[in-house]
């Protein structure tokens, strides 16, 4: 399957992000509204979450968007 | 409609920046390979762009995606 840089790179920012909080994806997943499958698409990259989502996983996870941003930049 | 804040930061911002490098929307989106319909539905609020299509605007923009997301943190 074709997987795009960034969207790899915010799964992994978003993976690494949720085990510091201690979350499962199913916890996180209620959390932010979204089902633990798609938490799971999004951490292997396999699903592009719009502007929308991403500012609701930012703040479920506490962190502003642009310091998110910054993260997946370093990661790439 | 119903418009997302977010949405609605990030079309006033995409908007700004577009024309500060004198872009028309027809320019703009060639560039970025969406249809000028699509780039004043963005810069309505009314689509939330996915994180790979941001990704694309910020690069046609020259700037990079955290900077965006700080602009928008801002305008909110």
């Amino acid at each position: 399957i074709y997987v795009c840089m960034i969207d790899h790179a915010f799964g992994n920012v978003l993976r690494k992000l949720r085990n510091e909080r201690d979350l499962s994806q199913e916890e996180f997943g209620f959390a932010a509204g979204i089902h633990r499958t798609y938490v799971s698409q999004l951490e292997r990259g396999l699903k592009s979450p719009s502007l929308k989502k991403l500012e609701t996983i930012c703040s479920v996870l506490e962190i502003p968007l642009s310091e998110f941003m910054s993260l997946i930049e370093r990661e790439q």
